[in-house]
Order: C-alpha cells, then sequence, then structure tokens
C-alpha cells in the first residue's frame, strides 16, 4: 500500500493551560517544549514512517488562520480541514476519511490527537509502524493504549483480552470511560488494562465502513460534504451540515460498538499534558523539583512551577506552586488546583473578559 | 513657645517592601494608602499641631531628588536635609537640631519616622499634643510608647515607671533592645512595657544639651556644620564630617543614657509597615481576608495580598499567598515568609541586578 496518512486532531479549546493558552491559541498551537509547537511536534515525530507532506489536520474555522501560520512549511495548506463548529470527535474523523478517500482511494490513516507529548520518539514510531503495517494487513481497527503507571481517573481505559496475529497486538475486550479511583486501582492490579490515548490505525475503507454501518445517519448526512470536497462550496456544505449531526466522539459511536479493535501497547512516556502542572514533561526541574522558565530569581523554593514573560520573576519560601505571566495576564495557583485553572476561563468568559 | 517643628527622618530603605520599594524609591515614597506617600502622610498627620511649612525632612543625597519632586508642595525644598551618607540617628537628629537651632534658636523638636502608618489619626495628634505641651514646659526628653497587643520580637521596649506630672507622662525606667520571644511575653505580663516607636520631643536646646553630654565627639565634630548651615558650604562640609561620626542610633546613644526621660502611651492604630504582608493595614480586606489591589480575578482563595500592575491577576485555591506585581519585577512569596523579601534584594544586589 502506497499512501500512510497522518490526522492530527487540533480542534481542541485546552482551557486548562490558560493563561498560555486561549480560545484564539489552543494548547496544540504552544510552544511548551522550547522547540515547536506541540501540533508541529506531533507532525515531525511520525517521520519517517509519515512524512510531514502526508499530513492533514483538522481544526477549526477560529482558529485555522493562526494554525496555518505556526504548522511547518511543508504542510501543503490545503490539508488543513476545517469543520465550522466542534461535533466531538465522531463527525471530525468522518469528514478527514471522506477527504482522504475521495482523493486517494484507500490508504492507512493514523489519528493523532494534537497535543500530547512523547518521551520516547522512537520507541512510539515502533508501536507506530506495528500498528500500520497490522491495519495494511487486516480490516482492523487499531489503537494504541498506554501502559498505566498509577490509577488515573482522568482517561478512558481499554481492557485487553488475548494476543491476535503475529505484531504482538491483543484483542480489545471494551473500552471504559474515566473510572472512579477504587475501580481504577482494581484495573492497574488486573493488568491487563491500558489508558486510551486516543491514537487510532485503519484503513480508509476500514472505517469508512464503521461509520456506515454504526453510524448510518451521519455518514449519510455526510455525503453531500462528500460530494463538495475540493470544490468551493466545500466549507459551505460543511457548514450546512454540521449543526445536524450527532454529537459523539469516535470511541463511544465506534470504538465500543466494534467487533474488531486491536490495541497496542505502548510504553514510551506518553502524557497527554491535560494541565499546566504537566509543564515539567517538557524539561529538566532543578534539583528541588522547580522548573523555571525566563527570569527567575528563587530562594529557599521547591516544587514550583514558573514561567516567565519579560519580567523577573522572584519567589521566596514558595512550595509547589505554579506562577505562569504572560502579556496581558498573570496566573498564581497551587500545583495541585491545576485542574481548576479551567474555572477561571469561565469566570473570564461568563465576564466578557478579553484574556479568556 | 512660637516654634514647633516637625523632623521626619526619611532616610531608610525598606528592602522588605520590594518589588514595590527599590534603592531609588524607599518605602516612605511609597503610596500604600491609595491617598498619598508614607513621607506626605506623616506631615499632614500632625496638622494642625504642627504645620506642614514647619516640616523639616532628613534623607540621603541618593532619595533626594526624587523626595523633592513628592513631597507636599508647601514645605520648603530648602528643609530637606542630605546626610551624605547613612550613620543612623543619632547623627541624623543633632544635624537637624543643629539646622533648628541656627535658624529659629529654640523651640519644640518633634522627630517621627516617616514609614508608619497609624489608623487613628485624632489619637495620635492627642497624645502628640500632650507630648509637645510637656516638652514645652520642661526640660524633659519625652518619647511617645505603643501600648503592646502582642509580644512582638521586632521592636525595642520602653519600660515604664511612675506617673511624672500634671499630663500623665510617665517616667522611663530603661529602654531595652528586640527582646526574645520569651522576654517580650513576660513583657506583656508585667504591664509596664511599651514599644518603643521612634517618636520623639524635645525642646531643642535640651536635645543639644544631651547630646553635648552624651556623645561629645559627635557633637564637637559637628560644629563644623553649624558653622556652614546655610552657606553653600553646608553640604560639602557635611561629606567632610559625616564619614567620622559614630554609626549609633539615638535610642542607644541619648535615650538609654539619659535620666529624665518621660514617656507618653500611645493606642491609635500604630503599624511601622515592617513587611508586605501589612499592606491590608491600609485598606479593607474582603470575607475571605484577601486584600486585592488591581486587575485580581480570585477563586476559592483567602488571605492573600495581591497588588497588580496592568495585567490581570488570576488566583485559583490560593491560601495566603503575597502576590506583588510590578513593571519590571514580580514576588510571589507566602505571607508568613514576608520578613524574608530582603533576601530577595540582597540576591539582586549580590548579582548587580537593575530591579534592586
Amino acid at each position: 500500500m502506497d499512501h500512510i496518512f497522518q490526522v492530527i486532531m487540533a480542534g481542541g479549546g485546552g482551557s486548562r493551560f490558560w493563561p498560555l493558552s486561549r480560545q484564539a491559541r489552543p494548547k496544540q498551537l504552544l510552544n511548551l517544549s522550547g522547540r515547536d509547537i506541540l501540533l508541529n511536534e506531533t507532525i515531525l515525530r511520525m517521520e519517517p514512517l509519515v512524512s510531514r507532506e502526508n499530513a492533514y489536520i483538522v481544526t477549526n474555522e477560529e482558529q485555522s488562520e493562526l494554525l496555518k501560520t505556526l504548522l511547518l512549511p511543508q504542510v501543503p495548506r490545503e490539508q488543513v480541514l476545517m469543520e465550522p463548529m466542534g461535533r466531538n470527535t465522531a463527525p471530525c474523523i468522518l469528514y478527514a476519511a471522506l477527504v482522504l478517500h475521495k482523493k486517494y482511494g484507500d490508504g492507512v490513516m493514523c489519528v493523532l490527537p494534537a497535543d500530547h507529548h512523547i518521551a520516547d520518539p522512537e520507541g512510539y514510531r515502533r508501536v507506530m509502524e506495528e500498528a500500520v503495517r497490522t491495519a495494511e494487513e487486516t480490516e482492523k481497527i487499531v489503537t494504541i493504549g498506554i501502559v498505566p503507571d498509577h490509577p488515573a481517573t482522568g482517561y478512558g481505559y481499554i481492557a485487553c483480552g488475548e494476543k491476535s496475529g503475529a505484531r504482538g497486538a491483543r484483542s480489545v475486550l471494551r473500552f471504559v470511560e474515566k473510572p472512579a479511583q477504587s475501580v481504577a486501582e482494581e484495573y492497574l492490579a488486573q493488568g491487563n488494562y491500558l489508558w486510551n490515548s486516543g491514537v487510532f490505525v485503519w484503513k480508509i475503507s476500514v472505517i469508512l465502513s464503521a461509520f456506515a454501518r454504526l453510524l448510518p445517519e451521519m455518514y449519510e448526512a455526510m455525503q453531500p460534504v462528500y460530494e463538495a470536497i475540493g470544490t468551493d462550496r466545500e466549507q459551505e456544505t460543511l457548514r450546512q451540515v454540521y449543526p445536524g449531526l450527532q454529537n459523539i466522539s469516535v470511541d463511544y459511536g465506534i470504538m465500543e460498538k466494534s467487533e474488531d479493535v486491536l490495541v497496542f501497547q505502548g510504553d514510551y512516556g506518553w502524557s497527554d499534558v491535560g494541565s499546566l502542572d504537566a509543564l515539567p514533561v517538557f524539561h529538566k526541574t532543578d534539583d528541588r523539583d522547580n522548573l523555571f522558565l525566563g527570569d527567575v530569581l528563587a530562594l529557599e523554593s521547591s516544587g514550583c512551577i514558573v514561567k516567565g514573560q519579560d519580567k523577573l520573576i522572584a519567589l521566596v519560601g514558595a512550595e509547589d506552586l505554579m506562577v505562569i505571566d504572560t502579556e496581558d495576564a498573570l496566573l498564581v495557583c497551587p500545583k495541585n488546583r491545576a485542574q481548576d485553572v479551567k474555572k477561571i476561563v469561565e469566570a473570564l468568559e461568563k465576564a466578557g473578559r478579553s484574556q479568556r
């Protein structure tokens, strides 16, 4: 098979990264590593398995202009697909699959979130290569599950069954939603549960068949879009069709209902970088477990995450604090309240503030 | 007696107020109340007992230019006295007494720190008036001691004896330096100890006699300055004389060695505003004990002191934190580490940083 594509889902908001992320500049468009924005790192991480020229990005109309400015220059701009509104991951993936099908007929399509971090990209590519080969060789839906290192309650889980095939994939028994703490602990003890990291690999023809079978209304509703793809009516047609589509995730709409799903184990230092306290995954912390970016002077402080803007930030006796300074907004928050930063964004939205 | 003067000691550095205070802009030149700088509030607080036209300010050469810019317009600028270097309070007070003596002969001189806060200015003026009348009517050194409300270890104490005279003053048994915690608790239990707030009232002739008797070398050394006062050699003579003067406080050099000291009790909401955690004395806190100045959005936060500059400051789940933002430096520090802010200034000095 000639064509392997990467489809990057890049439409998220990322309010938990405020004030670094904004409505107009979501997490995937932030350079958190000091090297490149998360979106570009996601694309580059797939090379040489998938070239950047074969990257398709699905975003929304609002964010697309900035995204195109920041996107790797070698990615053709017509490969930036723009949803007129967010309708969760199922419509997003179906739209991308239709685009690829119309242009290429068939091929392998890797669906990747735009805003994750992977500490061991080589290990990642090794697993992705097995997944791509398996998708090529079979009619299966393939996913990657992350080997859990703690009983996280913030992720969905994948229950694995027997080994299936030569490449080390296992069958999927079921997908489960974010569990309660005690349930998560049980999963970890049982040893056959993986985190659902939202990475999927399949042939274009396979996923389109799955949509036709499992989400037939959505599949039918998208046929006018399929007709319009590549014409000057594409965006207009999307705007007409999208409001009527079911708001549903691919996990819930396809994965959980499919029989033929295989899973590979990923153990490559994955992080979904879900909130600001994950910033240290990109950097080395000092010997007091501090991450200081920018002009920081800290005395007797430990466990802190500080990101400066253009001014000196001084700490004395600070413990486990996050201080994130930007041009027009400053956040100060204990690290263990990182999940609640989104409440700030909600309050700013409610107040109609420009800093949201 | 016609002349009552206020001599404001305004030469301090105030590194514990960094980043609001700087080497070039000490605490007394900060507007912490939202009304006026502490120096001007000190002067105005004495009216109508002492007019602002009768205010003399002792500062250092470095700070004098900014001070003159910010000083109340009605205070004649030649009444800003400039020490060529800091030599503690004894030389400072002697210099001011000599200036007043040369210009007016005699009069009552109130010596006041420039950077304190007083919640009840009327109560303060009532006590000051009694002190001024007592100084007029006697040959005594008069001081004001603050009725302590907790066993502070950061102030010197005054041990009071018997009532002396009609106005309610008491004799001073002794001045004691900053005590250990257990000693401070004992003082509070004994009930006859007051905090030394650095306020002194005396006739010019009385304090000059005291200097001549108790610090004769300093008194002699300052005679060339006395000759030069009011001439164009004044500053130059100060520069020649000052390096040779003993570096000593008036408390240690004069007060502790004088027999004839009277003390009035002050109970007027005094604060020396010794560090940033004292900022709430100037303002109302909210019902979660927060003081927010500027554009602050706080969720589930309490006991915090936030002073913004030009950007939004957002807190989530912050407890007892200080966040002080200025144009070129930002401080984040737990409230109970406010005393250690000076360590930041020391570190900046060591590094030769501009933000010190």
